[in-house]
């Protein structure tokens, strides 16, 4: 938890007077029903410690992800597993791509780290290009990555992160590769690295089921890693009940959910749509996120005048390599989204 | 969480065939009804990320302590707090009793630190002595309590316990308290640090949920300390939402309980007499435990035993200082510790 004012990302919906919250990157679906069964009904057994070994949640994920499931680990959220990873890992030169969450270089302060920034540029729609293949060096222990990436949406092109793969065994280089927002994509080109795993024992791919699932407020993330001598390490840095019951009852309900995912993307996609065409007619610049949520350009002082309205959107003026005129909106469902929309209409047109 | 077999706790009810589970000091009473519901309801509001101050709970611990609610951070547990206190301060020479909870020399360990240890010892019932003060010079950064102790449930006396603050107060020696077993205890001469913090900025003390309101299962300790740049320290060293809102939601519950604590201790304390005068019977030396576990001495293989019979207790072999003969079982409600009593009759007189 953090103190006084040190609270910087989207979701505050505590200390601020919101009807609609467009700062979260959360499915507009919100939870699946059979989640908040599944939780309610662990309610009832909380007594008991937590399986310290997550056993049931990562043999079913391994099912999923066809890995072993001595390749998993859970944390307490995703966010959990990043500053595991960093206090696991200590790297020296830390190559970090920004604009991107900002967790990674807190994670990295917190283990005493330092990240050299490699700056996306705004006018190439802040993608990753090849020119970050020469940043790697036998000196780069480790290049960190998300992708999509938060708050751009922007994923890497898989042929070049295929090079990047080549390259970072090349210089034993650690890749880390935040993968939470690849299942919210509706871009086919847009690839996981998993299957990439078996020959690779410095890649390291986070996931979590905040998003997808609609289960922030539980904490669940995943990581999967082929080299277990890390993943012991990282485990050797917190206490073993990291992960509590009702977050694993939660994850091992959200892998039953079936036809959730398919027709939470599918809204997705059919309203990214919307908002997309809706914000080119009021003028505002936008990226073609690929992900669930849309990055603004150029707005400044739209997120103070949407709160007057009662809407949280995120603020990205405390990003790394973006500014005051910068924001980042969550795609919801139809109804939320048109109230976003006609506040914007009151707004540009004020 | 852990891999493979770094684990050695107590609770492990998911690996064992297990019917009655000593292992793990819960309140016999198990979870109230209210805290049960509290999180059922909030697992309707799972979609939303947590509040990442706890400011509700923080608030109304604040009250139950006569406490500044900025001198309170809650933790994913209070074993994650361990961790969090270890990855902040980093301390140089620290002198930790033993035998104790195992995670504190866990959490050094993960911190780099090492401890030096103070072996209690066996013929004075593991009480902490006088002569620990001169063990403490102006080279000895911190002190690790934890009072009542695991897994011997002996306290600090309140005399010694002041004279020790005096010492580290004189040496610029941190002292860190556990007392998460302290509102569990039946002896009037047991006392809180709490009171006491206002005129020590280096006194850290814990305090958890799990144990006196029976919810392992939700994750959620506290710890309370008025060195508010430590604190901020200690939060950067996590992730902003640690805490979930389940977790949250089953605090802010379990305080508004009521009676439950009061009719809890009753329950321990009558108990705990009916076990330590049939456990005499049957000629097994225990400790005067002054919280809701016992530690036995001088049994080897009565884990093993029992475990045949499908009870689990807590083999203290791993504990630093003890020995295979030595074990800890948990105050249970009234037929539970009949059954143990009955188990443990057949096995004496196999």
């Amino acid at each position: 938890m953090v103190l006084n004012n040190a609270y910087g990302h989207g979701g505050d919906i505590y200390h601020n007077d919101v009807e609609l919250d467009f700062s979260a990157n959360v499915n507009p679906l919100g939870t699946p029903a059979e989640i908040i069964r599944a939780v309610a009904e662990a309610a009832g057994s909380l007594s008991a410690y937590p399986d310290p070994y997550c056993g049931k949640l990562r043999e079913k994920l391994s099912k999923v992800h066809g890995v072993d499931m001595d390749d998993i680990v859970c944390g307490n959220g995703a966010a959990d597993l990043i500053f595991q990873f960093a206090a696991a890992l200590r790297p020296g030169k830390t190559l970090l791509p920004v604009p991107s969450f900002s967790e990674y270089e807190a994670a990295l302060a917190a283990a005493g780290c330092e990240a050299e920034y490699y700056y996306l540029s705004r006018e190439n729609g802040f993608a990753l290009t090849e020119d970050v293949i020469e940043r790697i060096t036998p000196e780069t222990e480790l290049l960190m990555l998300c992708s999509p990436n938060n708050p751009t949406g922007k994923s890497v092109d898989a042929g070049l992160l295929g090079r990047l793969l080549a390259r970072c065994r090349k210089t034993g280089t650690w890749l880390f590769l935040d993968e939470c927002f690849l299942e919210l994509t509706d871009s086919p080109a847009v690839k996981s690295l998993i299957p990439e795993l078996v020959i690779n024992d410095r890649v390291f791919i986070l996931r979590a089921f905040t998003k997808l699932y609609g289960m922030a407020g539980a904490r669940l993330g995943y990581a999967i890693c082929q080299n277990r001598d890390f993943l012991l390490k990282m485990c050797a840095s917190v206490q073993p009940w990291n992960v509590s019951s009702l977050a694993q009852a939660a994850g091992e309900a959200a892998l039953d959910c079936g036809e959730f995912a398919a027709k939470s993307l599918r809204l997705i996609s059919e309203e990214k749509k919307y908002l997309l065409r809706e914000l080119e007619k009021l003028g505002i610049a936008v990226l073609p996120g690929e992900a669930n949520f849309l990055m603004l350009q150029g707005v400044p002082g739209l997120y103070e005048r949407l709160l007057g309205k009662k809407i949280l959107i995120r603020s990205c003026a405390n990003y790394r390599g973006l500014d005051e005129g910068d924001c980042r909106i969550a795609v919801k469902t139809h109804g939320e989204n048109e109230r976003l929309i006609a506040a914007l209409e009151e707004i540009i047109h004020a």
